[in-house]
């Protein structure tokens, strides 16, 4: 790290057009890896940035309500992969016909290739009783644990790396497995790793499963279910555009 | 934009330092906005990408359970005031003593000078009765949803704008103002907009109200409560580096 001063807030507070571009990047390349992952170990400074990525996330009444225990051991991997595949096996015959067929030949985790696991937890406890912006919706500190997920994964994804989120789990699996106490919740079980490459597309995209939505159906004015509006036209056609942009080359050009 | 070709994959594989400075650079300076908002209208190019950046969140089966409504109209906005001012007049009285007065000088909203409002909803049926990957753990339709404020959180500050996280409600009162359909759960009330500036720390870090916690302190080896492990001395070293980097200067030096 070099020893440059701390920046001035004013030069901080706008992004050159390349740095801009490269947060769009992060965020239209990034990808959930399964079946790609390399052995490579990940260094400590870079496994400590991308974990300092995600202390970084908000959280209601500034709770940091996240912790993070890595796993590195393959017989605590293989005790997870036991219950990735169980729970796996009951997935599987939600199915019905073809759906079912697909759903089998779909890899849906890399517990065991990915050099580092790592569980992301929620403490509700972790700030007493009474938390500001949680005294009417209790979830708040739950989602803030979930935008800690998200900041890891594209620091991971700025550092190259691939993360992918193994969610078929009984949950009390997992607990039992880690020795979560009570009060801690399991959010996400991220598998982390160099990869050999990104797929270009969502897997379950490419595989035919669902299409990427048209984001311009997805926005609505003032009210649910309204689509108009002064100048909702001109707000939809640039939407179109920015996907279009987004999904083929994963990135905007600069303007 | 320009009519470049796409990109070839293997270059887009790897992150060049700028670049992958410029996301933790919009990981550490990203603020949860309440009092700096600017009336400025914001272009319908720059809306359009950072509802793409939201609507290019991961989700579970694909599901892409997001909607967004956008919020411009100054007598919705003073509806949505008036139920933030009702919960937050309930949530005051939850605080005792000097913490109930510090509570009262906060600033926890700028719905109304913000030049637009976002609520983000996640639709529990946009993908049917099963979804891949949802199959056990319910919530994590609603994980997606969170994960698409966080994209759309970081891609506003890299455009330079600021965002504030309004959770301050009942939630119901907001489901029947901006009249959301039983399934349809309202996830995060954005207030978004241009600023006069980014603080340097959260707010309620500077108003000492909770600290920044230890990062090494919230990391666990293998099993919770686990502290040790080989290496973990050489990790924590880096933690404590990394933690402070992103601290003082707000991003990572290259190395």
């Amino acid at each position: 790290m070099s020893q440059a001063t701390s920046p001035d807030a004013q030069h901080e507070h706008y992004f050159a057009d390349d740095a801009r571009d490269a947060v769009y990047r992060a965020i239209f390349s990034r990808r959930d890896v399964r079946g790609q992952f390399l052995p490579t170990p990940i260094p400590d400074e870079t496994l400590a940035r991308i974990l300092t990525a995600a202390h970084f996330a908000p959280s209601v009444g500034y709770m940091q309500p996240w912790s993070f225990v890595l796993i590195r051991e393959a017989d605590v991997k293989q005790r997870i992969h036991a219950a990735f595949e169980e729970a796996n096996a009951e997935a599987a015959e939600m199915f019905e016909g073809q759906r079912q067929e697909i759903y089998r030949e779909l890899k849906l985790e890399g517990i065991r290739e990915a050099p580092i696991n790592i569980l992301i937890t929620c403490d509700r406890d972790r700030a007493g009783p009474v938390v500001i912006g949680r005294t009417h919706i209790k979830a708040m500190d739950i989602y803030s644990a979930v935008c800690a997920v998200q900041n890891l994964w594209l620091a991971a994804r700025s550092e190259g790396l691939g993360v992918g989120w193994v969610s078929i789990f009984h949950q009390q699996a997992l607990k039992e497995i880690i020795g979560l106490p009570e009060r801690i919740i399991p959010i996400a079980y991220l598998c982390l790793g160099q990869v050999s490459h990104f797929k270009e597309k969502p897997e379950l995209e490419a595989a035919g499963w669902r299409p990427r939505l048209p984001l311009e159906e997805l926005v609505h004015f003032e009210h649910w279910g309204h689509s108009d509006a002064d100048g909702a036209d001109k707000l939809k056609a640039a939407l179109r555009a920015a996907q279009q942009a987004a999904s083929t080359r994963r990135r905007f050009a600069l303007d």
